[in-house]
Protein backbone atom coordinates (compact mmCIF):
# COMPACT_ATOMS: atom_id res chain seq x y z
CA UNK A 1 0.00 0.00 0.00
CA UNK A 2 1.91 3.46 -1.09
CA UNK A 3 2.00 6.02 1.52
CA UNK A 4 1.78 9.82 1.41
CA UNK A 5 3.63 11.86 3.98
CA UNK A 6 3.24 15.37 5.44
CA UNK A 7 4.44 18.48 7.19
CA UNK A 8 2.38 20.06 9.77
CA UNK A 9 3.42 24.04 10.89
CA UNK A 10 1.46 24.53 13.65
CA UNK A 11 0.66 27.58 16.87
CA UNK A 12 -0.99 27.35 19.85
CA UNK A 13 -1.59 29.13 22.96
CA UNK A 14 -0.72 26.83 25.49
CA UNK A 15 -2.40 28.33 28.71
CA UNK A 16 -4.99 25.50 28.62
CA UNK A 17 -3.01 22.54 27.60
CA UNK A 18 -0.93 20.59 29.49
CA UNK A 19 1.88 20.62 27.21
CA UNK A 20 2.23 19.09 23.77
CA UNK A 21 2.32 15.76 24.25
CA UNK A 22 -0.29 13.22 24.99
CA UNK A 23 -0.11 11.73 28.59
CA UNK A 24 -2.53 10.89 31.42
CA UNK A 25 -3.25 13.62 33.32
CA UNK A 26 -4.88 16.70 31.08
CA UNK A 27 -5.52 17.37 27.18
CA UNK A 28 -2.92 17.93 25.65
CA UNK A 29 -2.14 19.63 21.85
CA UNK A 30 -0.77 16.32 20.28
CA UNK A 31 -4.14 14.99 21.53
CA UNK A 32 -6.94 17.65 20.41
CA UNK A 33 -4.90 17.62 16.91
CA UNK A 34 -5.30 13.88 16.40
CA UNK A 35 -8.41 13.66 17.57
CA UNK A 36 -9.30 16.08 14.98
CA UNK A 37 -7.37 14.58 12.27
CA UNK A 38 -9.01 11.46 13.01
CA UNK A 39 -12.57 13.34 11.94
CA UNK A 40 -11.47 14.66 8.93
CA UNK A 41 -9.31 11.92 7.87
CA UNK A 42 -11.16 8.49 9.31
CA UNK A 43 -8.53 7.08 10.64
CA UNK A 44 -6.75 7.27 13.52
CA UNK A 45 -3.30 9.11 12.57
CA UNK A 46 -0.48 9.36 15.21
CA UNK A 47 1.59 12.93 14.66
CA UNK A 48 5.25 13.79 15.69
CA UNK A 49 6.17 16.46 17.13
CA UNK A 50 9.45 17.96 16.68
CA UNK A 51 9.54 18.18 20.47
CA UNK A 52 7.60 18.68 23.79
CA UNK A 53 6.60 22.17 24.66
CA UNK A 54 5.57 21.81 28.19
CA UNK A 55 1.97 23.58 29.97
CA UNK A 56 1.38 26.67 29.69
CA UNK A 57 4.31 27.56 26.38
CA UNK A 58 3.34 28.37 23.28
CA UNK A 59 4.19 27.91 19.81
CA UNK A 60 4.24 30.05 16.31
CA UNK A 61 6.08 27.33 14.35
CA UNK A 62 6.21 23.89 15.92
CA UNK A 63 6.40 21.24 13.01
CA UNK A 64 4.97 17.45 13.24
CA UNK A 65 4.80 14.92 10.73
CA UNK A 66 2.63 12.12 9.84
CA UNK A 67 1.79 9.77 7.69
CA UNK A 68 -1.58 8.28 5.27
CA UNK A 69 -2.64 5.82 3.56
CA UNK A 70 -4.42 8.12 1.17
CA UNK A 71 -3.22 11.41 -0.39
CA UNK A 72 -4.31 14.76 0.85
CA UNK A 73 -6.13 17.45 -0.50
CA UNK A 74 -3.88 20.23 1.26
CA UNK A 75 -6.41 23.47 1.37
CA UNK A 76 -9.12 21.46 2.05
CA UNK A 77 -7.69 19.88 5.09
CA UNK A 78 -5.66 23.02 6.70
CA UNK A 79 -9.65 24.70 6.39
CA UNK A 80 -11.52 21.72 7.17
CA UNK A 81 -9.50 20.71 10.02
CA UNK A 82 -8.91 24.43 11.80
CA UNK A 83 -12.76 24.27 11.74
CA UNK A 84 -13.22 21.51 13.87
CA UNK A 85 -9.72 22.79 16.05
CA UNK A 86 -10.38 25.05 19.04
CA UNK A 87 -9.37 28.42 18.22
CA UNK A 88 -6.36 28.53 20.61
CA UNK A 89 -4.85 25.92 17.93
CA UNK A 90 -4.04 26.50 14.30
CA UNK A 91 -2.44 24.33 11.60
CA UNK A 92 -0.75 27.33 9.42
CA UNK A 93 0.89 25.15 6.77
CA UNK A 94 0.69 21.58 5.74
CA UNK A 95 3.40 20.12 2.77
CA UNK A 96 4.10 16.87 1.44
CA UNK A 97 7.65 15.73 2.47
CA UNK A 98 9.61 12.30 1.20
CA UNK A 99 9.47 9.38 3.58
CA UNK A 100 12.77 10.36 5.65
CA UNK A 101 11.31 13.29 6.68
CA UNK A 102 11.12 13.03 10.66
CA UNK A 103 10.17 16.51 12.67
CA UNK A 104 12.29 15.68 15.32
CA UNK A 105 15.17 14.03 13.57
CA UNK A 106 15.65 15.88 10.79
CA UNK A 107 15.19 19.46 12.65
CA UNK A 108 18.72 21.12 12.40
CA UNK A 109 17.60 23.97 14.51
CA UNK A 110 14.97 25.82 16.44
CA UNK A 111 14.18 29.12 17.42
CA UNK A 112 12.69 30.09 21.11
CA UNK A 113 11.72 33.28 22.10
CA UNK A 114 11.01 34.71 26.11
CA UNK A 115 8.91 37.78 26.49
CA UNK A 116 9.51 39.82 29.62
CA UNK A 117 7.04 42.31 30.73
CA UNK A 118 9.41 44.70 32.98
CA UNK A 119 6.67 48.30 33.26
CA UNK A 120 4.98 48.12 36.27
CA UNK A 121 1.46 47.34 35.38
CA UNK A 122 1.00 45.11 32.81
CA UNK A 123 -1.71 45.52 30.05
CA UNK A 124 -4.57 42.21 30.16
CA UNK A 125 -4.36 41.69 26.78
CA UNK A 126 -0.58 40.46 27.16
CA UNK A 127 -1.07 38.65 30.75
CA UNK A 128 -0.90 35.04 29.22
CA UNK A 129 2.29 35.81 27.14
CA UNK A 130 5.20 37.80 29.44
CA UNK A 131 6.39 36.91 32.32
CA UNK A 132 5.98 39.96 34.50
CA UNK A 133 8.91 40.62 36.44
CA UNK A 134 8.30 43.50 38.44
CA UNK A 135 12.20 44.07 40.03
CA UNK A 136 14.57 46.58 38.48
CA UNK A 137 16.51 44.64 35.99
CA UNK A 138 19.73 45.64 35.10
CA UNK A 139 19.36 45.18 31.29
CA UNK A 140 23.00 46.02 30.24
CA UNK A 141 24.19 43.46 32.26
CA UNK A 142 21.89 40.92 31.46
CA UNK A 143 22.94 41.12 27.58
CA UNK A 144 26.60 40.67 29.41
CA UNK A 145 25.66 37.63 30.88
CA UNK A 146 23.76 36.29 27.93
CA UNK A 147 27.18 36.52 25.83
CA UNK A 148 28.10 34.10 28.39
CA UNK A 149 25.63 31.26 26.99
CA UNK A 150 26.59 31.88 22.95
CA UNK A 151 28.63 29.07 21.55
CA UNK A 152 29.36 25.05 22.36
CA UNK A 153 28.91 24.05 26.03
CA UNK A 154 27.51 21.26 27.90
CA UNK A 155 24.17 22.74 29.13
CA UNK A 156 23.64 19.89 31.95
CA UNK A 157 22.90 22.41 34.57
CA UNK A 158 20.46 24.23 32.25
CA UNK A 159 18.81 20.80 31.70
CA UNK A 160 16.15 19.64 34.35
CA UNK A 161 15.93 15.85 34.17
CA UNK A 162 13.60 14.84 31.43
CA UNK A 163 10.67 12.50 32.21
CA UNK A 164 12.37 10.07 29.27
CA UNK A 165 14.54 9.53 31.76
CA UNK A 166 17.41 8.18 30.18
CA UNK A 167 20.35 7.93 32.64
CA UNK A 168 23.12 9.45 30.43
CA UNK A 169 22.60 11.87 27.64
CA UNK A 170 24.60 13.88 24.74
CA UNK A 171 23.52 17.00 26.55
CA UNK A 172 26.18 19.49 24.22
CA UNK A 173 24.63 21.58 22.30
CA UNK A 174 25.48 24.91 20.71
CA UNK A 175 23.54 28.62 21.04
CA UNK A 176 24.76 30.40 17.96
CA UNK A 177 22.54 33.34 18.90
CA UNK A 178 20.71 34.85 22.26
CA UNK A 179 19.68 38.12 22.01
CA UNK A 180 18.33 40.86 24.07
CA UNK A 181 15.75 42.87 22.36
CA UNK A 182 13.95 45.98 23.34
CA UNK A 183 9.39 45.71 22.65
CA UNK A 184 6.50 47.33 24.42
CA UNK A 185 6.14 46.96 28.24
CA UNK A 186 9.81 45.23 28.22
CA UNK A 187 12.14 42.79 26.49
CA UNK A 188 12.47 39.77 24.88
CA UNK A 189 14.85 37.31 24.30
CA UNK A 190 16.00 35.02 20.87
CA UNK A 191 17.52 32.04 21.54
CA UNK A 192 18.68 29.98 17.99
CA UNK A 193 20.47 26.72 18.31
CA UNK A 194 21.16 23.44 16.85
CA UNK A 195 18.85 21.93 19.77
CA UNK A 196 17.61 22.25 23.19
CA UNK A 197 17.72 20.36 26.19
CA UNK A 198 14.92 19.75 28.51
CA UNK A 199 13.99 23.40 30.11
CA UNK A 200 16.77 24.92 29.16
CA UNK A 201 15.27 27.77 27.74
CA UNK A 202 13.85 29.04 30.74
CA UNK A 203 16.41 27.64 33.05
CA UNK A 204 18.92 30.08 31.62
CA UNK A 205 16.27 32.87 31.41
CA UNK A 206 15.92 32.10 35.14
CA UNK A 207 19.45 32.80 35.57
CA UNK A 208 19.79 35.71 33.43
CA UNK A 209 17.06 37.09 35.40
CA UNK A 210 18.88 36.41 38.84
CA UNK A 211 21.88 38.16 37.30
CA UNK A 212 19.70 41.30 35.94
CA UNK A 213 18.25 41.53 39.29
CA UNK A 214 21.40 41.45 41.20
CA UNK A 215 21.30 38.65 42.92
CA UNK A 216 23.34 36.47 41.36
CA UNK A 217 26.91 37.71 40.16
CA UNK A 218 27.65 37.33 36.57
CA UNK A 219 31.05 35.78 37.02
CA UNK A 220 29.51 32.71 38.31
CA UNK A 221 27.99 31.94 34.93
CA UNK A 222 30.94 30.34 33.41
CA UNK A 223 31.62 27.72 36.75
CA UNK A 224 27.97 26.94 36.14
CA UNK A 225 28.27 25.49 32.78
CA UNK A 226 31.11 24.11 34.40
CA UNK A 227 29.55 22.46 36.87
CA UNK A 228 27.53 20.25 34.77
CA UNK A 229 25.16 20.83 38.48
CA UNK A 230 21.46 21.43 37.91
CA UNK A 231 21.37 22.88 41.42
CA UNK A 232 24.07 25.87 40.94
CA UNK A 233 21.58 27.62 38.19
CA UNK A 234 18.46 29.13 39.40
CA UNK A 235 15.12 28.21 38.79
CA UNK A 236 13.46 28.08 35.48
CA UNK A 237 11.44 30.95 34.43
CA UNK A 238 7.70 30.75 34.38
CA UNK A 239 6.22 28.70 31.44
CA UNK A 240 3.60 31.76 30.04
CA UNK A 241 6.75 33.65 28.40
CA UNK A 242 8.02 31.03 26.31
CA UNK A 243 7.38 30.71 22.33
CA UNK A 244 8.47 28.25 20.10
CA UNK A 245 9.06 29.80 16.54
CA UNK A 246 10.68 28.08 14.45
CA UNK A 247 12.24 24.42 14.04
CA UNK A 248 14.41 24.25 10.42
CA UNK A 249 15.39 21.72 8.80
CA UNK A 250 17.97 21.01 5.57
CA UNK A 251 15.95 22.38 2.64
CA UNK A 252 13.08 19.86 1.64
CA UNK B 1 -16.65 66.83 55.66
CA UNK B 2 -14.12 67.20 52.93
CA UNK B 3 -14.37 64.97 49.89
CA UNK B 4 -11.78 63.51 47.73
CA UNK B 5 -12.35 63.58 43.74
CA UNK B 6 -9.67 60.99 41.78
CA UNK B 7 -9.70 59.95 37.93
CA UNK B 8 -8.96 56.20 37.25
CA UNK B 9 -7.70 55.35 33.60
CA UNK B 10 -8.66 51.36 33.37
CA UNK B 11 -7.19 48.89 30.59
CA UNK B 12 -9.46 45.51 30.53
CA UNK B 13 -9.80 42.28 28.53
CA UNK B 14 -13.63 42.05 27.43
CA UNK B 15 -13.63 38.71 27.23
CA UNK B 16 -14.63 37.04 30.01
CA UNK B 17 -17.25 40.19 31.25
CA UNK B 18 -20.85 41.10 30.88
CA UNK B 19 -19.36 44.69 29.46
CA UNK B 20 -18.68 47.91 31.99
CA UNK B 21 -21.99 48.32 33.64
CA UNK B 22 -23.01 47.07 36.67
CA UNK B 23 -25.74 44.36 36.00
CA UNK B 24 -27.88 41.54 36.81
CA UNK B 25 -27.45 39.07 34.34
CA UNK B 26 -23.70 38.18 35.10
CA UNK B 27 -19.88 39.34 36.65
CA UNK B 28 -19.27 43.63 35.12
CA UNK B 29 -15.95 45.26 35.00
CA UNK B 30 -17.19 48.49 37.03
CA UNK B 31 -18.82 45.71 39.42
CA UNK B 32 -15.54 43.75 39.87
CA UNK B 33 -13.80 47.43 40.70
CA UNK B 34 -16.04 48.29 42.88
CA UNK B 35 -15.75 45.61 44.85
CA UNK B 36 -11.96 45.41 44.82
CA UNK B 37 -11.80 49.19 45.76
CA UNK B 38 -14.37 48.50 49.00
CA UNK B 39 -11.45 45.83 50.07
CA UNK B 40 -8.56 47.75 49.65
CA UNK B 41 -10.27 51.25 51.13
CA UNK B 42 -12.97 50.03 53.00
CA UNK B 43 -15.98 51.53 52.02
CA UNK B 44 -18.16 51.03 49.61
CA UNK B 45 -17.45 53.55 46.63
CA UNK B 46 -19.91 53.98 43.09
CA UNK B 47 -17.16 54.46 40.26
CA UNK B 48 -18.93 56.37 37.10
CA UNK B 49 -17.07 55.35 34.03
CA UNK B 50 -17.27 57.78 30.43
CA UNK B 51 -19.94 55.76 29.43
CA UNK B 52 -20.53 51.75 28.82
CA UNK B 53 -18.66 48.97 26.62
CA UNK B 54 -20.66 45.74 25.77
CA UNK B 55 -20.25 42.43 26.49
CA UNK B 56 -16.91 40.91 24.87
CA UNK B 57 -15.45 44.74 24.23
CA UNK B 58 -11.48 45.43 25.34
CA UNK B 59 -10.46 48.44 26.80
CA UNK B 60 -6.93 50.55 27.25
CA UNK B 61 -8.02 53.60 28.33
CA UNK B 62 -11.54 53.40 29.78
CA UNK B 63 -11.70 55.89 32.40
CA UNK B 64 -14.05 56.55 35.57
CA UNK B 65 -14.45 58.84 38.67
CA UNK B 66 -14.92 58.48 42.08
CA UNK B 67 -14.95 60.80 45.14
CA UNK B 68 -13.41 59.16 48.57
CA UNK B 69 -14.31 60.98 52.14
CA UNK B 70 -10.51 59.77 52.92
CA UNK B 71 -7.29 61.07 51.00
CA UNK B 72 -5.45 58.20 48.99
CA UNK B 73 -2.16 57.63 48.56
CA UNK B 74 -2.07 57.14 45.15
CA UNK B 75 0.91 54.93 44.60
CA UNK B 76 -0.18 52.59 47.03
CA UNK B 77 -3.86 52.44 45.78
CA UNK B 78 -2.57 51.40 42.04
CA UNK B 79 -0.74 48.52 43.44
CA UNK B 80 -2.94 47.27 46.08
CA UNK B 81 -6.11 47.22 44.06
CA UNK B 82 -4.08 45.83 41.01
CA UNK B 83 -2.69 43.17 43.52
CA UNK B 84 -6.10 42.10 44.10
CA UNK B 85 -8.09 42.69 40.72
CA UNK B 86 -7.89 39.52 38.38
CA UNK B 87 -5.53 39.56 35.67
CA UNK B 88 -7.16 40.85 33.33
CA UNK B 89 -8.17 44.50 34.80
CA UNK B 90 -5.35 46.62 35.46
CA UNK B 91 -5.91 50.24 36.83
CA UNK B 92 -3.20 52.17 34.89
CA UNK B 93 -3.85 55.66 36.49
CA UNK B 94 -4.94 57.58 39.48
CA UNK B 95 -5.03 61.14 39.57
CA UNK B 96 -6.44 63.39 41.96
CA UNK B 97 -8.95 65.91 40.14
CA UNK B 98 -11.35 68.50 41.26
CA UNK B 99 -15.35 67.84 42.20
CA UNK B 100 -16.54 69.07 38.94
CA UNK B 101 -14.76 66.29 37.01
CA UNK B 102 -17.35 63.75 35.39
CA UNK B 103 -15.86 60.64 33.75
CA UNK B 104 -18.97 60.99 31.14
CA UNK B 105 -20.13 64.93 30.79
CA UNK B 106 -16.46 66.25 31.00
CA UNK B 107 -15.56 64.02 28.13
CA UNK B 108 -14.94 65.94 24.72
CA UNK B 109 -13.91 63.21 22.51
CA UNK B 110 -12.88 59.51 22.48
CA UNK B 111 -10.92 56.60 20.24
CA UNK B 112 -12.08 53.53 19.41
CA UNK B 113 -9.79 50.94 17.57
CA UNK B 114 -11.10 48.22 15.61
CA UNK B 115 -9.15 45.44 14.55
CA UNK B 116 -9.89 43.28 11.60
CA UNK B 117 -8.10 39.97 10.40
CA UNK B 118 -8.26 38.92 7.15
CA UNK B 119 -5.96 36.31 6.26
CA UNK B 120 -6.40 33.02 6.00
CA UNK B 121 -5.88 31.54 9.81
CA UNK B 122 -5.86 33.86 12.49
CA UNK B 123 -2.97 33.24 15.20
CA UNK B 124 -4.34 31.58 18.30
CA UNK B 125 -3.07 35.11 20.26
CA UNK B 126 -4.69 37.33 18.25
CA UNK B 127 -7.99 35.10 18.35
CA UNK B 128 -9.98 37.32 21.22
CA UNK B 129 -8.82 40.80 20.08
CA UNK B 130 -9.83 40.56 16.12
CA UNK B 131 -12.89 39.98 13.79
CA UNK B 132 -11.59 37.50 11.74
CA UNK B 133 -13.29 38.17 8.59
CA UNK B 134 -12.58 35.62 6.01
CA UNK B 135 -13.77 36.94 2.74
CA UNK B 136 -11.96 38.84 0.54
CA UNK B 137 -12.29 42.29 1.18
CA UNK B 138 -11.50 45.24 -1.22
CA UNK B 139 -9.60 47.46 1.12
CA UNK B 140 -9.43 50.77 -1.08
CA UNK B 141 -13.15 50.75 -1.33
CA UNK B 142 -13.44 50.38 1.81
CA UNK B 143 -11.47 53.23 2.84
CA UNK B 144 -13.31 55.30 -0.06
CA UNK B 145 -16.45 54.64 2.12
CA UNK B 146 -14.49 54.98 5.38
CA UNK B 147 -14.70 58.43 4.54
CA UNK B 148 -18.46 58.91 3.82
CA UNK B 149 -18.80 58.45 7.90
CA UNK B 150 -16.36 61.50 8.30
CA UNK B 151 -17.69 65.04 9.80
CA UNK B 152 -20.86 65.71 11.58
CA UNK B 153 -23.99 63.66 10.81
CA UNK B 154 -26.98 62.50 12.70
CA UNK B 155 -25.90 59.02 13.52
CA UNK B 156 -29.50 57.44 14.16
CA UNK B 157 -29.30 55.20 11.21
CA UNK B 158 -26.04 53.65 12.76
CA UNK B 159 -27.25 53.58 16.79
CA UNK B 160 -28.73 50.71 18.26
CA UNK B 161 -31.69 51.11 20.72
CA UNK B 162 -29.85 52.13 24.09
CA UNK B 163 -31.10 50.51 27.42
CA UNK B 164 -31.03 53.87 28.89
CA UNK B 165 -34.36 54.35 26.71
CA UNK B 166 -34.69 57.67 26.04
CA UNK B 167 -37.52 57.84 23.42
CA UNK B 168 -36.19 61.06 21.54
CA UNK B 169 -31.71 62.00 22.53
CA UNK B 170 -29.36 63.90 20.28
CA UNK B 171 -27.87 61.53 17.43
CA UNK B 172 -26.13 64.08 16.02
CA UNK B 173 -22.27 62.99 16.54
CA UNK B 174 -19.18 64.61 14.78
CA UNK B 175 -16.36 62.10 13.65
CA UNK B 176 -13.19 63.80 12.86
CA UNK B 177 -11.12 60.92 11.48
CA UNK B 178 -11.55 57.46 10.20
CA UNK B 179 -8.75 55.70 9.58
CA UNK B 180 -7.87 52.36 7.84
CA UNK B 181 -4.43 51.29 8.93
CA UNK B 182 -2.52 48.51 7.74
CA UNK B 183 -1.17 45.86 10.87
CA UNK B 184 -0.14 42.04 11.17
CA UNK B 185 -3.17 40.16 9.59
CA UNK B 186 -5.19 42.45 8.25
CA UNK B 187 -6.05 45.99 9.60
CA UNK B 188 -7.73 48.43 11.93
CA UNK B 189 -9.96 51.19 12.08
CA UNK B 190 -9.33 54.23 14.25
CA UNK B 191 -12.55 56.03 15.36
CA UNK B 192 -11.81 59.71 16.69
CA UNK B 193 -14.51 61.57 17.41
CA UNK B 194 -17.06 63.62 19.71
CA UNK B 195 -18.84 61.29 20.88
CA UNK B 196 -20.22 58.06 19.75
CA UNK B 197 -23.66 56.61 20.19
CA UNK B 198 -24.70 53.26 21.17
CA UNK B 199 -23.41 50.16 19.19
CA UNK B 200 -21.75 52.86 16.75
CA UNK B 201 -18.91 52.09 16.16
CA UNK B 202 -19.69 47.97 15.62
CA UNK B 203 -22.79 49.39 12.99
CA UNK B 204 -19.96 51.09 11.03
CA UNK B 205 -17.37 49.09 10.63
CA UNK B 206 -20.23 46.06 9.89
CA UNK B 207 -21.46 48.36 6.99
CA UNK B 208 -17.91 49.14 5.65
CA UNK B 209 -17.22 45.33 5.54
CA UNK B 210 -20.58 45.13 3.71
CA UNK B 211 -19.26 47.33 1.28
CA UNK B 212 -15.89 45.77 0.58
CA UNK B 213 -17.15 42.00 0.58
CA UNK B 214 -18.89 43.62 -2.72
CA UNK B 215 -22.60 43.00 -0.57
CA UNK B 216 -23.45 46.79 -0.60
CA UNK B 217 -22.70 49.44 -3.06
CA UNK B 218 -20.85 52.51 -1.37
CA UNK B 219 -23.44 55.01 -2.95
CA UNK B 220 -26.06 53.70 -0.70
CA UNK B 221 -23.61 55.00 2.47
CA UNK B 222 -25.18 58.70 2.52
CA UNK B 223 -28.72 57.58 1.73
CA UNK B 224 -28.56 55.59 4.72
CA UNK B 225 -26.80 57.88 6.98
CA UNK B 226 -29.50 60.33 6.32
CA UNK B 227 -32.44 57.54 6.80
CA UNK B 228 -31.94 58.07 10.26
CA UNK B 229 -32.81 54.18 10.28
CA UNK B 230 -31.35 51.58 11.54
CA UNK B 231 -33.07 48.79 9.33
CA UNK B 232 -31.24 49.93 6.52
CA UNK B 233 -27.39 50.05 7.92
CA UNK B 234 -25.77 46.46 7.91
CA UNK B 235 -25.43 44.10 10.78
CA UNK B 236 -23.08 45.15 13.60
CA UNK B 237 -19.28 43.58 14.08
CA UNK B 238 -19.02 41.28 16.65
CA UNK B 239 -17.69 42.56 19.78
CA UNK B 240 -14.18 41.16 20.14
CA UNK B 241 -12.54 43.40 17.52
CA UNK B 242 -13.09 46.52 19.29
CA UNK B 243 -10.89 48.48 21.91
CA UNK B 244 -12.00 51.82 23.71
CA UNK B 245 -8.32 53.57 23.40
CA UNK B 246 -9.03 56.38 24.99
CA UNK B 247 -11.17 59.43 26.55
CA UNK B 248 -10.11 62.81 26.12
CA UNK B 249 -11.22 65.83 28.34
CA UNK B 250 -10.22 69.36 28.87
CA UNK B 251 -6.90 70.01 30.21
CA UNK B 252 -7.07 69.75 33.60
Amino acid sequence: MPEFYYKLTIAYDGTNYYGWQVQPNGLSIQEVIQNTMKIILRHPTKIVGSGRTDTGVHALGQVAHFHSPIAIDLHRFISSTNGLLPPDIRLLKIEEVDATFHARYSAIGKTYHYHLWTAPVIFPFQRLYHWHCRDRLDIPLLQKAAVCFIGTHDFKAFANSSHEGTASYDSVRTLSRLDVIEQQGGFRLEFEGNGFLYKMVRNIVGTLVEVARGKMSIEKIPAIIESQDRKKAASAAPALGLFLIEVRYPSL
